[in-house]
């Protein structure tokens, strides 16, 4: 029995017709949202929950979040309707860099235009409501999908009934951006960026996934799991574990994705503020009247606990609950048993 | 009254005639090595204290260690003579990838051959004894410089009354050759590396040095001093404080450093291991039998306060002190108000 059979999942491409006006300025033809679905939509339509993914991940929830779209756990598929689209300025079959430009007939690359979070969600909703969605049980967002669901949640507080937020924040802090930020120096340092082609800037782009990887992973993961074998001799080792690692994961990255889709996700995401235009970041959360769960992680060094913290006491319904674990943010990823157990009773 | 009157501060390049030969193989010929000292050596030899620089520093502790090197401050030159000298393959005067080559008569650049902490440590050995220093009353080593510093250390124990290590580790950890493999990839992103002028891979480099930056500062104390102005209207903003930050920072090392410098002495802090061909580091450190005071910054992702709490466990006659602070392991040079009431008095 195949993984789509098991969770009964599927995945379509909704095309949006027409014009797609852009926050700043300007607009996209013809956008196409991505997006896998996991269980049935019941009569009732009331068991949706919506998953939004974080950086470079796709709309396969099964794939990039093990032992979460499975019987006995949160997001049951037997239980559930669970629905995530690909954001759009990726390259998993939303309309992003890498697709052709309707009106040029010939890929976007540097001509993509600058989107923002709200131009992502606006996407989303329009997919919702395409499916005849009305209601949300839960969003779920976790990394920057939580700044998109908090944006959503920003935008349609009445359509929620359950936010579920996991290392994530309502604003782009200056340390996120400074990642961000150092990885468009690698990318831009690399000057095949630029010319049109996929793979233009591979070696930039090979770069700023290691920056981004230290800051996922923060010291106590890494060095509980990357050292050196003792060595054989007395003699200076040539290469260390930790090295190969990083180029590993850059090269890993780079067969997989696009440094111009990352650039724009990359920008789209220091845009990442739910006050902008609407009276500041602590009045949007004390709007957002519905039954939240804010999850830190212990190691966590871009959304610290202390930042979580501070998330869940601004939100009116909010309670805080840690994970523990050294992988720091990434420990999102990895530690399923402890989501599972906070997050099973929370849906219900 | 200049500065140099002030902390009596002298400069100046002392020239090791001959062969240099280096842990990996192969060696240097008429090895430079560039000095400050401050204040005077007394008659009876005892009030040496030897500092050892970290990463892009030099040898003027005055100047990039503020409020240290000054009346009333634990190195004061009235009462001690502070020397500090610039490592090999760095670009403040001593030997490094920039100097001339003299069997090729041209600036090495990249066929400066490949170094480890122990050479460096071997040339800050033979400075001091051209000086006529025989016995060290105190070793002073933050960042780096306490790779230097125990490495020392590790090779004559007898020589040094005391020993002040801030901010260290008796070998590189995984995660901070994570961190230098990553600026690598950045400088080596830049394809004008490995061009035979001062500046090649200089875009390169501005990168890396942003890379290096993030794991300095951390999250809060980026998060404390790079927030955005309030924005005066609804508009998504074009830029932000911590871009700025990043790039301004970058830039400032490209002007006073080169990519062929800091890819040696990156290269070099990964050999640190003053455990190689000793029998491991726990024996070496029991073996250090010097009244140590080790002192780890709260904030410190780099080298984290449980790193630095292990390191005093396993030396035999170490305290451990932590200083408070949001600025990360770039505590160490901002502190200075917490490390003179801690080492004055451990000075003496």
């Amino acid at each position: 029995m195949s993984v789509m059979e098991e969770t009964a999942a599927t995945f379509r491409v909704e095309r949006l017709e027409g014009e797609f006006p852009l926050e700043r300025g300007g607009s996209l033809r013809d956008v196409e949202i991505a997006y896998h679905t996991f269980g049935r939509l019941n009569d009732r339509r009331d068991n949706v929950v919506w998953v939004c993914h974080a950086l470079t991940a796709n709309s396969d929830v099964a794939d990039w979040w093990p032992h979460t779209v499975e019987r006995g756990c949160f997001l049951d598929p037997e239980r559930w309707f669970v629905v995530c689209a690909n954001i759009i300025g990726s390259c998993y079959g939303s309309t992003g860099p890498t697709s052709v430009d309707p009106s040029a007939g010939e890929p976007y690359y540097g001509d993509f235009p600058r989107l923002t979070i709200r131009d992502m969600v606006n996407g989303h909703r329009m997919l919702a409501d395409r499916l005849g969605i009305g209601r949300i049980h839960a969003m779920v967002g976790s990394s920057v999908g939580g700044f998109q669901a908090l944006e959503w949640l920003a935008m349609e507080p009445e359509r929620f009934s359950r936010l579920i937020l996991i290392a994530t924040d309502a604003k782009a802090s200056p340390w996120s951006i400074a990642v961000d930020e150092t990885q468009r120096m690698a990318i831009t340092a690399d000057a095949t960026y630029g010319e049109r082609r996929h793979d233009a800037g591979a070696a930039g782009l090979a770069a700023a996934r290691a920056i981004g990887l230290l800051t996922y992973r923060g010291p106590w993961g890494y060095n509980a799991t990357q050292r050196d074998r003792a060595p054989e001799d007395d003699r200076v080792p040539d290469s260390h574990r930790a090295c190969t690692y990083q180029r590993y994961q850059g090269e890993k990255l780079v067969r997989r994705f696009d440094a111009y889709s990352y650039m724009t996700i990359l920008d789209a995401f220091d845009t990442h503020d739910i006050g902008r235009g609407r009276g500041g970041v602590d009045r949007v959360l004390a709007s957002i009247d519905v039954e939240t769960i804010v999850i830190g992680i212990t190691t966590d060094i871009i959304f610290t606990p202390g930042e979580m913290r501070s998330l869940a006491r601004r939100l009116p319904r909010a309670v805080y609950r840690e994970i523990e674990s050294e992988f720091g943010h990434d420990g999102f990823l990895v530690e399923h048993a402890q989501l599972n157990a906070l997050l099973k009773n929370f849906l219900e």
